[in-house]
């Protein structure tokens, strides 16, 4: 049996040349151009560098990372933290984010907005405010958001751990505070319904940590309660150790009972030390130097694949997300990206690279057409391109059986 | 400011002569008799106690037990485990029951059963009906209890555990197997809309052993659609260490922001060795002989006297019940109970009385009635005893206000 087999689609691709007549006994040949599965990255640093704020040898370290970047991912999650994007009220920092969601949409990223509801770096401003002023202002940023970037970013983590939203109690904020007054469920709910109206096309995920029984009761809540969401999305932050086979297919057994989509939205695999067991809110652990070592390397690489390849084999996942890409910019300094703070790449990416690239694309086939100008292709969902001398066109594959026409 | 206030009221007793004619200036000695506070034990040894099933050593040390228990408890649970009461499909156990119901409800206790809807200890022979088969049995066996001990037992643990109910493991069972199919939300819904249908006067609990972010989400959701329980049931059973003052006080900030009454359902701390921290589910400790030590009893005495404390100083807990009062007893052989094994009365059993029927009782007091035959009764809520010369009558203080008639 294989386990990928939900991964891949056949497509009987009909070939008609321009004046309308089949390409008959034509031999043409059709490569995979791009993945249905979204592979993604978080690296918030994308938005510094598109807008041409480094300078020097960083500047040449994002550079050639972004390279790569482009080359491994088709999806890119970029920063919406409250707290940043608007710290002065009516102040949002829309067009640095426009610019460099433009960049890589020309590089044929599907993009996500993370995250548009947080207790966390949210904007200090609410404090200020009623609970009431403080939902209108968390709704209306939310609409203003999935508006403004409608056609650019149609995917969002609406709202993010609101498992512990209510229970937050390192620091006042305007989040906890409503989420309190109105519940979980009942917060959820208008953060939702505000996306949706914004923009009815998009995706809209609920994310969170806690990948315990509480996260799965607040599902099931929320769909009896009729809430509407796209995806369940699922964070990974491994900085103590990966999960294991065992954790990882219990967490995927649990989670997709639901039978919706889900997301692994923000994966973490370190090459360097564990974060020790005992720290239990990671941002309280604070080494000076998180350095990357070879041996932690190979391990990253040789669990990241491990990961990937269960995530891959699930026919409900239809994301992975790797939070960050640099380790001069990755989540707490810890070493969890694919490229080191002097700009060497780590194992990882030729590991990651091997399996998406090769073991999961369907490279170039040679094959010939049959009398009516129809070929058979098989191979993973995705884009297409098919040529015949000079001439090209492209199909997708999205189904396990489809039929596609295209001329040439 | 007195901690125990919301737990007092104040009555303006107005005594009249069966003539009808105030009892002015007389002197009339008032005393509390019965706390309107649940101050509970759950030993199932009642049952064939009461059925007269114990014979020799054992049944004098169980005498003797139930007669400390009757002195200082008012409130008791029953078992109604459905493995145990209804092993044989149409045979249930109800007149073993009833008996020790009756014994109970004699002396002055208000009773609750234990549980209607569990994974654990379930009907075996449900393995062998279809899920809406088990379904039915379920609802139908709810509601052939609650109507069969209406009016001796009018207070349900109605389902235990629904938290993991779902994700249980260790064994096939039929309520896993409906709970994974109606959804939590849905199978606790059914159950206590059977339970009020069935004795509409009855108080329903929900009852976990979960105290984290999961169960609170799930009070949450289940408010959020509408399904009626009255009570929240937390239990606290401490085998491997008191929780102590921070968890007591977290979990009861967290589980009163609905502002349901809250029950500790079923408390254990024990005289002996702890279990140690390692250990995941209960069940798995099975030590050969767990002894009760003169160092541990004086411990599980101390802690209970703090965490009685706590939970009689907040206003929305109003009920308390010790899991399991004679070792021999006890669930786990733990020597969770206020009895060891050769009948000798642990010290917890005269701290506890200290509480309950002393520091938080109102005793005997001397009044006078004034020029309108009324006074003025200040105590701790619950029902009263009032005398003049050799007559005697009841009333009860249960508001912090109240005006109350009797007749001398």
């Amino acid at each position: 049996m294989d386990k990928y087999q939900h991964r891949k689609g056949k497509a009987a691709v009909k070939i008609k040349t321009p004046d309308g007549q089949p390409l008959k006994n034509a031999k043409v040949e059709v490569k995979q151009t791009k993945h249905r599965f979204l592979f993604g990255c978080a690296d918030f640093s994308v938005v510094p560098f598109v807008n041409n704020e480094f300078s020097d040898e960083l500047r040449e370290i994002v550079q050639m990372s972004f390279e790569k970047f482009v080359d491994l991912f088709n999806f890119a999650t970029l920063p919406f933290y409250w707290g940043r994007f608007e710290p002065v009220r009516g102040k949002p920092d829309t067009q640095r984010l426009k610019n460099a969601a433009q960049w890589l949409k020309e590089r044929g990223f599907v993009l996500k907005g993370h995250p548009l509801c947080w207790h966390t770096v949210t904007a200090p401003w609410l404090l200020e405010l009623t609970n009431e002023q403080i939902l209108d202002a968390q709704l209306g940023r939310i609409k203003r958001e999935v508006s403004d970037f409608a056609g650019l970013i149609d995917m969002w983590d609406v709202i993010n751990e609101v498992v512990i939203m209510p229970n937050f109690n390192k620091y006042d904020n305007g989040i906890t505070r409503i989420c309190r007054q109105y519940g979980r469920i009942g917060l959820v709910k208008m953060t939702f319904e505000a996306a949706k109206e914004a923009n009815p096309k998009s995706i809209l995920l609920i994310n969170d940590y806690v990948v315990s029984d509480a996260y799965e009761i607040l599902i099931e809540a929320l769909l009896y309660a009729g809430v509407r969401f796209d995806v369940i999305g699922i964070q990974s932050h491994m900085h103590q150790g990966f999960w294991g086979v065992e954790k990882t297919q219990e967490v995927l057994e649990r989670f997709s009972r639901f039978g919706i989509p889900l997301h692994f939205t923000e994966v973490t695999l370190i090459s360097g030390k564990l974060m020790p067991p005992h720290i239990k809110d990671l941002n309280d652990y604070k080494p000076e130097n998180w350095l990357s070592t070879p041996e932690c390397e190979e391990r990253q690489a040789m669990e990241a694949v491990l990961f990937y390849k269960m995530l891959f084999a699930h026919p409900l996942v239809e994301a992975i997300t790797w939070w960050n890409f640099i380790d001069t910019f990755a989540w707490l300094g810890a070493p969890a990206g694919f490229v080191t703070k002097d700009g060497r790449i780590k194992p990882i990416y030729s590991a990651l690279y091997n399996l998406i690239k090769k073991e999961w694309w369907t490279g170039t086939q040679e094959l010939v057409t049959d009398q009516s100008g129809t070929l058979k292709v098989s191979g993973f969902m995705g884009e297409y391109e098919i040529a015949f001398k000079d001439k090209k066109a492209s199909f997708t594959i999205d189904k396990p059986e489809c039929t596609v026409e295209v001329t040439l």
